[in-house]
């Protein structure tokens, strides 16, 4: 941590930063600029990272240089982590897919959507069984009857299921039936939830909050380390900002930081990404290119009669035509042996 | 609702949307523009609100008209509500402000807040007992003990307690302790959260979420009255935007918008609102001019050492500062009998 | 300025971070934190402002101390600047009012909306005569005619005119005819423009951009005041945020801050802020109370046949009705000598 | 054009309404729905574009449904254009690169620059002659002088020149020179610039604004195309959001809503979208997937010494890397024929 003093700090003020700095067990080093004075502070700064320092006369701002983030860190864990679902490698050379409803409507709107969800090549099922939904008018989802049909699907075709959880009580329950949880946008700091599926064993796939910075992601992530759970997957499904004509703005920067920053694996959310299914294909590809593990995308047996999220799902041809799409870049990336960045 | 169909759209394609929304119990109503067709809906709008009218082929997209929530609206309740809070009404002509530390940190922390708070002029004394905190190493809170310290700076001053509540579990407990129920910014969306403190009938104080629109927000409220608990009190803190130099852009226009859209009360929070101690003052004399109900604010004995949001909190002789000017800002507006807006 | 290295950088990455920081003539110094070495840079930081440091390998970022503008800063200018506008002074103990329609649409329309703004108290009539607007099939102002009105307008009312110029061929004209020119929002980084209108000693109100940071906001400011004109007001009119309900997000914590951090005066718009006329007044309240110098109002005789910002104009009775509340509690606010922060 | 009525609107107001559509020369159709009345506008809506039935007593909010651009619109030019620069086409099948210095610094920079820029396969040539900073005290640019610079180079390799004209005086100066004139970020909205580089005939590539929406880009190519410049490329920059880890959040879902809304080229400048080095090339690779025209990078033959925007510039090594990885993917791209979307 380095703190930047007021050009026209005292002396004074320079040793009540200091004093405080040593109360903590930290030693400080002061620095002249021809302004300004700036204290550094050496050893552990989580010791002060609570600390008020720049509430101190005299202080201008602090800035902080080590991460927050110890588990979720490359730093500390250099080679890339590879994530197994249920005997799915997420994190490695394979591309992952997975597709389905945004909700379980009914038993076969589900079974259906599965068969054209394998048909087209995906190795995950997913559907929401708990629906967290901006107006409490709005359709909520079927619950534990929900993820009966996804269990039942995933017998008939084999596809792993990956579905959200979206409050405590519940996790016990989904993780039942679950290859992999999801964390939703809204929950991304819903620290109990966090902790709750961090003493799990389950995967989990830790959706990007809907304005969340990296350091806030990251930090989540290790809500769910630190309780013992090393199996986060994130998930980059666009932020909010203030272009309306997406419905978020994917941010696909995001997989390329998060590799850099992190060894845990990143998959994409075109469909929540964009908000329009007209534009989910070339963002699909877009991930693939830049160097995502995998994709999530609604894909919906009749959007014009799904409950949710309808105008951003994929029909089964336009899925079909998605996935031969990525299948056959996901195919090249991997052959060419182009890297797309340093690690 | 309307229906904007795409300049190429087919009789076929506005049939199949007639159809649906027909299909829905409503009527449909078709007009012609010089350029593009739309279609009106007649009805109920909620009972469309899940179906899936962007999707069907021709359609470029669809525009709400009515809106989501109704019983946090004045629209059906154009009287403004005074929310009583343990004999301090919120909402009617007295401006209230609640004033103590982010966190309850100690036993002696706590009741010397109090004690400015109370010498300050303040009706309510806040302190978290349950923080909320973006890394899982910084300091979490003293949980149920920190209730207990809130109760007896009770009982010493007088003061009426509003503390948050991060978890389902802990709702009861809290609700024992607390005057008022304060739901975080970061759980605006935790909707199993809302429902749990609908169905208590304390009063709660509703943060804006980090990058909430008004109208989630006033969803938000929305589930929480349609439990059953009609005490709800909006608070302003603060937006996500991208301006750094402020921790969060104070939305001030908020509380003229909500007081617009809703009976409800609203407060400001200008310590979130704007991370910075030497800020607070002309926000919050601001926030009385421009008609909010109340303010809340954090006030520490000793910022420097305080182990959360050092940086924003006032110092005692700030907060008498400050107080001073907004009691005598308050008596103004009120007596001035200057009207901030037509409702 | 501070150069954080990456935890893994070698001496040799060091020692070529000392090379370049010396080759621009100024002293390096090393501090070893627990886990990373930061480079200090002593001396006069414009001399490497254009350097490429962080390119350097095993350079993770650098963190700029100083700022980078001088002429516009609080700190080399620690008294309030107050400019004096054809005898009107801004930014000392009165607060004054500009109020004006939009566009200037026509003689009668102007003169009559003159007519209004002084009956209502302002010192200064507004009206556009360059519009800039999104569309080129939008009405795009009267010119050199529009700015003849303005001087008739002056003349029979004796208020002083405010109005922007747009193009750098046209600051000579306006300034014939204008007492303050207008830099408008789209315009605060036409770095020429502002050169231009710098080279004058006409007084400049400068409009914050859609999306400025302060930084850059000031920054603006310093090429107007480093051509030797120092008459510069600022003029917060709303940043553009996520939220769409209101047009713009008002951002009243700017007007503090830029107290704190520059000398110059401060007002506020509350009309673009906004986008609506039903929240001008409590904003034009909140701009009073919390410290602004003043404000600068759309007003049309007949809003609903605006050519331009109607939706946002206010009706001459709304205008009244304001400015009796306004002048009141900028009264108020001199008379009690709330002070409403420490500069 | 929709209007949206007040539930508490009156027939009086509806009355209003009606006839100053009618004053428009526009025919009105109303509608009843069940809580709220809406009116339809029949004709073209540009008569009414600047009338303010928004500010009409009774009226919530109005609607726009059609386009306000006309000439930039893919609706009335199915067919995508190909713009031709100096016998390099863009918009057909073959993807281009454009690549150089941020800043033309000197005469051996420049021609060292453009030298690795040939030898990578780039078509074009970057640099800056005229160089908006944010502060006055940045180095601004070699202008003319850089301009000849530029033509060396080219005559030495072939490389057509694009760069970068910010003001209306040098657009002919810039214009003799240069292949491609590009309206930068910050002059989006510079109407009075987009007017002259309309009224040329050179290529024009317009980067989106910081904050800019989608609508106000197409909306500014349109003031190029309406003075009768056909030859307009967008470039996608990346916008300004809340994040700050990268210096702004590339929008890459931008090509594809570009694509759909309009037949002009888009490319993508993944060296401002990013601002890191290290994450151009997994956005380089994203904007080839995705269906951009091509690419515009900054490269340096030694970021380190660069005047500016060092730490977003490629070394010649990371460019070769780069441009191998590109051009493989490209050509895949094409051969595959992956379709991105249906246009």
């Amino acid at each position: 941590m380095v703190i930047i003093m007021n050009p026209d700090a005292t002396a004074e003020n320079i040793k009540d930063v200091i004093e405080m700095i040593q109360d903590a067990g930290l030693a400080a080093k002061v620095m002249e600029g021809s302004q300004q004075r700036i204290v550094g502070v050496i050893g552990d700064k989580t010791r002060l990272a609570s600390c008020a320092i720049d509430a101190l006369p005299g202080v201008e701002r602090s800035v902080s240089i080590s991460k927050s983030y110890k588990l979720a860190s490359r730093e500390f864990h250099p080679q890339s982590s590879v994530i197994d679902v249920d005997g799915v490698p997420i994190g490695g050379d394979e591309f992952v897919v997975m597709a389905g409803p945004c909700a379980v409507e009914s038993r076969e709107q589900l079974l259906e959507a599965a068969e054209i969800a394998k048909k087209g090549g995906a190795q995950f099922l997913r559907g929401g069984a708990y629906k967290p939904r901006t107006s409490p008018y709005s359709f909520q989802g079927l619950e534990e009857e929900g993820l009966k049909y996804l269990a039942e699907a995933k017998e008939k075709t084999g596809l792993r299921i990956v579905t959200e959880v979206t409050e405590v009580e519940a996790v016990q329950t989904v993780a039942e039936y679950a290859d992999l949880l999801q964390i939703g946008a809204r929950n991304m700091q819903n620290f109990r939830l966090l902790k709750e599926v961090g003493r799990t064993q389950k995967p989990v796939m830790l959706k990007r909050g809907l304005a969340a910075t990296l350091d806030e992601w990251l930090n989540a992530a290790e809500y769910i380390l630190n309780e013992g759970n090393p199996n986060v997957i994130f998930c980059e499904r666009g932020i909010r900002t203030y272009e309306t004509y997406t419905r978020n703005t994917l941010d696909l920067s995001a997989v390329a930081a998060i590799k850099h920053l992190s060894h845990l694996p990143i998959i994409v959310d075109p469909s929540h990404g964009t908000g329009k299914w007209r534009f989910i294909k070339p963002m699909a590809l877009a991930a693939v290119a830049c160097g995502a593990d995998g994709l999530i995308m609604e894909m919906h047996p009749n959007p014009a009669k799904a409950l949710s999220d309808g105008p951003q799902s994929l029909t089964p041809d336009n899925y079909y035509d998605l996935m031969d799409g990525v299948t056959k870049l996901a195919k090249f990336m991997k052959d060419s042996g182009i890297k797309t960045q340093d690690l």
